[in-house]
């Protein structure tokens, strides 16, 4: 079995303030402290269930990786699913042995929390954007 | 707090056959077996994660819920987050108080997995269809 946990759940929102005072006015949740990623072109918190993480992202700089997310769907939406894996290059190895895609050139780079990701295409995974993450 | 467990993310497709297939096929992962739910207008299936399911949904009979989703996003996408609440006639009414908007009458209704649920509405919450479980 290659992915056994979800690491988190990505919702794209453009208002990351706003989006945070809302889901704890409605939910009384546990939120992370925001924190930018200008290396990866995004701010990021964690609302912090007892199974899971549900990431909110909002765009950072002008080369953001989800400003045409944004541009699409202006008031946000979910943007992509994370599972976790054991050892990332050789879930890239299976994958490609398989015809999978691979987003950029297969090769897994830091991803916004420090850990090796990938990312799949998400029109073999019915419009999912699928991201592995080495955990 | 009235969120603290997520329960399932909800993609629809449009063949779940098919979707089975390929994700067993990526990731060698555990699926439960296809459930018809007519009163509900939808076939489901859970990707069992350690953590949380992933619960993948399509459309079963005329009126399904999800067949105007499938006609906007042909192949398939991420449809739904189901949090759990202890109380959800409590959530609904903290709810109301605060003018958030629920779908429907406001009125708990049985889901497909026979606990009582609600839906909040997106546009409140960064395009994110949010269902409520009482769990």
């Amino acid at each position: 079995m290659m992915l056994n946990r979800l690491n988190h759940i990505a919702i794209v929102v453009p208002d990351l303030n706003k989006a945070v005072e809302n889901y704890k006015n409605a939910f009384n949740v546990n939120i992370s402290k925001k924190i930018d990623l200008p290396k990866h072109g995004v701010s990021t918190v964690f609302i912090e269930m007892s199974n899971a993480n549900i990431e909110l992202l909002e765009p950072l700089g002008q080369n953001s990786p989800i400003k045409n997310f944004l541009i699409k769907n202006p008031i946000g939406g979910m943007h992509h699913l994370c599972y976790e894996v054991e050892n990332i290059n050789d879930s890239v190895k299976i994958l490609l042995k398989k015809s999978y895609t691979i987003l950029g050139e297969g090769i897994p780079r830091e991803g916004a929390h420090g850990k090796p990701v990938i990312f799949m295409h998400p029109k073999e995974f019915n419009g999912t954007l699928i991201e592995l993450e080495e955990a």
